[in-house]
């Protein structure tokens, strides 16, 4: 089988690897890479180092910024006593959408799943345990995706966390089992904020 | 409406930039190169580097090729009496993998199209006329993509070469019309090459 040349192939291969990106549309970003000119292709190139570089985790609640704590963490018209816990940091601004929420978030970074090997302590559990224990916290919502992974890190935050006197609550299940916080509209992620209960 | 930081937002517009990604996509994307390793990163951007450094065009039949002149016109077991005319130099991949055709190419990039602007001075009919007057050609192969402008670039160009007294024969519309020389099948393709007719 004859095939493009080796620096072309490598380029096909480095698309391949990204997410959602099946053979086809790698040949076609491949070239389209080749297509570009000088300036075209650093502004590329840099608009990936200046991320790699700039952004960081925000120490308090793990949300990623170019500044260290984020801009959410330093409003001061935020209600720093609740916190919405989150698996990852697109839900932050999926959350931040419906203009709802005036709480503080907390990033897991992942969700309990023994079936990929991935425990309480690989997420940042450890990290919201101390922040509920040096700050005056008075609920946390916990908005992890209603999948299996999701529920079960949500039952197991409950249980750490419920014997500190302190209100957890689950986002209702407005949105579709089985869909994604991310792609979930405005509405029913509002909706869902609206008819949590206590777990 | 609440955004990512800048730096994000401005990875994300680099992907929404790349053919075929839209918004959604294009989050995922950036998300995906943010968790990536240093290691990781350096080997994207150094396939993109390398890539765009060693690629140069084959200045016979402008393949985009690692040498130059390229594999195929360097290869003693092709005809060269017989050039095949395609519109884009993945097309030259499509056509090679039906083991049919053992001549040599000719890569337009592009086709004429006055609605965008490219007339015939935009793409390579000068040098293809050079390579016709300079050689002993026999046959010349238009594999234009089936389109109004693939159609027209062929027209345009039996008129210039056939009062040349050279052959020149249209790849037969196996082809369905409308659709991408690049993503037929072989078999396709190889009936397109057969049913070749004079124009």
């Amino acid at each position: 089988m004859l095939s493009y040349s080796p620096s072309i192939e490598k380029l096909i291969e480095s698309f391949e690897k990204l997410p959602s990106i099946g053979h086809k549309t790698a040949i076609r970003l491949a070239f389209h890479i080749l297509d570009l000119n000088k300036e075209e292709t650093d502004d590329f190139i840099n608009s990936i180092l200046d991320a790699k570089k700039k952004l960081k985790y925000c120490s308090t609640c793990f949300n990623i910024s170019d500044t260290d704590p984020c801009p959410i963490c330093t409003n001061t018209k935020r209600d720093t006593s609740t916190i919405c816990v989150v698996e990852d940091v697109r839900d932050i601004l999926a959350m931040e959408r419906t203009n709802e929420f005036k709480g503080v978030y907390h990033v897991l970074h992942g969700t309990i799943s023994p079936m990929n090997g991935v425990g309480p302590e690989d997420i940042k559990i450890k990290e919201l345990l101390n922040r509920i224990r040096d700050n005056d916290i008075k609920e946390i919502i916990i908005a992890t995706n209603p999948r299996v992974e999701g529920e079960a890190t949500s039952i197991y935050l409950s249980k750490l966390i419920k014997p500190l006197n302190i209100k957890v609550t689950r986002i209702a299940h407005g949105i579709p089992v089985g869909g994604d916080l991310e792609y979930t509209d405005e509405i029913t992620l509002m909706k869902a904020m609206e008819g949590r209960r206590e777990i």
